[in-house]
């Protein structure tokens, strides 16, 4: 009965981390961060080529991408756990070396990207140019400190 | 000019496509809805291993979860474009040549997963079994139907 006791204690202790942060093993967690980060590129960069002029803009679909990339840049933070620095993945030590480096990398995507989604609802392409300027510029920030070439 | 004129029109029709479904190349699209796929999965799985019991029920970790469940079962439908049934892909002809009934199964899990969401912020943990049981209903036909083993 102690052990199960253990067990319980254990299971409640896993629960008490975020929810986002559940993975089966570490190949899980890599896996999962890598899927969403390419989801968030391909609604980001569909919003870039409206802001670049590459196609033409299309008020409605930039505000459904700017939204899909708002809920997206929100999770694959979690996905950094312990020991997901080995394996298929071009995480660089420093994420868990300067953690809260990391973190406020992370908070800035997250502000910005809810100020792109802001951005985009307002219909103005001036307003969206700007707001991808700023988000993919804390993209790069990221990679550039984070993500091995 | 003629010829940039082409283009323009071209791009345009590229434009008139909705958001979601514009692909660089067919690998991009392959790539974008096994990734959404995985994303929704490990999300969903959380919200099962409560509703089955293996970790307690926690209202709030189920609500998010739902919350992205929902967002990501909207997703990976565009990226069943034209000329992605070959490659790294276990999607199966049907999807093509019996496209009604694939959009309807499309159609029911959006449906059943903006229940879910609805039913997890209720904070009830048999109304989250119920959702959690229709929802995965629909993965399941849809799987049984259009993916290979």
């Amino acid at each position: 009965m102690k052990f199960k006791h253990a067990i319980l204690i254990i299971a409640a202790a896993c629960v008490a981390v975020p929810a986002m942060a559940q993975f089966a093993k570490p190949e899980d967690a890599i896996k999962y961060r890598k899927s969403s980060l390419f989801v968030m590129g391909q609604h980001f960069g569909r919003i870039g080529a409206m802001a670049q002029g590459r196609v033409p803009f299309d008020a409605k679909a930039a505000a459904d991408n700017a939204a899909v990339v708002e809920v997206m840049s929100k999770l694959h933070w979690a996905a950094f756990t312990e020991g997901t620095d080995k394996g298929e993945t071009r995480a660089k030590p420093e994420i868990w070396k300067d953690a809260a480096k990391f973190k406020e990398a992370g908070d800035k995507l997250q502000a910005e990207a809810t100020k792109l989604s802001a951005a985009a609802k307002t219909g103005n392409l001036d307003n969206l140019k700007t707001a991808f300027a700023a988000t993919g510029g804390t993209c790069k920030g990221c990679h550039d400190n984070f993500r091995k070439d």
